[in-house]
């Protein structure tokens, strides 16, 4: 802490941010590229060219390091809503593919399911991340279906685009997003 | 090949049989117990119980086995139509989830997407047995609608199952599966 609140010219603040940024992004980055078992405090270090000390000294445990990257991967860009449940839907979903593409969500997320089943912290992780990229979405459905049915429309929303990247190997295009919003619109409207 | 002919109990071809099987199942467990890291001729062939030769004799490279192990683990249960598509396609999910629970299909699933995208070879295997395993729901589903719009109601009811168990950790209730068929037929039925 004596380095730190030294360096009089900068904020200690904004040094712990760019320190954590740096670190959080390098865990993110060696994740992608070497899988979940290269996640350890000695790689990250050197990948983010800090010492092995101050990544200890942040994140005592491993799992905080992977808690913490993924927290911060969470804070991605969501479709700005316009009021039309059609467009907003639409909106949403496009937004989704775009973090897949720009940001490789889908390679994130199949790593985390594939060790959700071996590490109770790692179901955890994945459960938040989820939960908080589902937010947007369930909000604009909630206003329309509930319960169970809330629950089948969100799904069937996100799992078209998880299963199309996941599963077939590329994102979904503009018509099959078109066609699920309509389709769930169609189910939300025969139930009223 | 003289071992095996030598035997003169046994028809070669049952010999050959059960030595696929022992040794592919044997792919799977350590597939789905340690990783894909974790299959190798040797590790394969000390669980299955047979002699490295023996394996590598039978698939010269570490991606025949894993291909073959697919294919083999491809082989399951769907449900048997009724000609009613609505008891059809609720018939089938459950069956999906059934495979989960049973057969831990999203591990399975999970390892094949987490590997897709570094490894060519196991995107091909994903791609096969991803359209093998969709195939029934996709021939229930072409009776009704066609093209993009196919694709999306195959996406929808696939992505419910998947998505609920790899990102939920969790195969969906019998509600929401109906909810997700009623969805996709109000879609249909909006389309006509």
């Amino acid at each position: 802490m004596d380095a730190i609140s030294s360096n009089l010219e900068q904020p200690i603040d904004a040094r712990i941010l760019r320190t954590h940024r740096d670190i959080l992004g390098a865990v993110m980055h060696v994740l992608l590229d070497e899988g979940f078992d290269a996640v350890t405090h000695p790689h990250v270090a050197r990948v983010a060219g800090y010492s092995k000390a101050t990544v200890y000294a942040h994140w005592p445990e491993r799992i905080d390091l992977i808690r913490d990257a993924f927290a911060r991967f969470a804070d991605v860009t969501h479709h700005q809503p316009t009021g039309t449940l059609r467009d907003d839907l639409i909106g949403e979903l496009k937004a989704f593919c775009s973090v897949i593409t720009d940001h490789h969500l889908d390679r994130v997320l199949a790593i985390l399911a594939e060790r959700a089943h071996s590490v109770p912290e790692v179901a955890e992780i994945r459960d938040r991340f989820v939960a908080e990229g589902e937010r947007p979405l369930r909000e604009l459905l909630a206003g329309h279906v509930r319960g169970d049915r809330l629950e089948a429309a969100t799904l069937m929303c996100s799992g078209t685009i998880i299963h199309s990247a996941l599963m077939h190997g590329h994102t979904p295009g503009n018509n099959i997003i078109e066609y699920t919003v309509d389709t769930v619109l169609a189910g939300i409207e025969s139930n009223r």
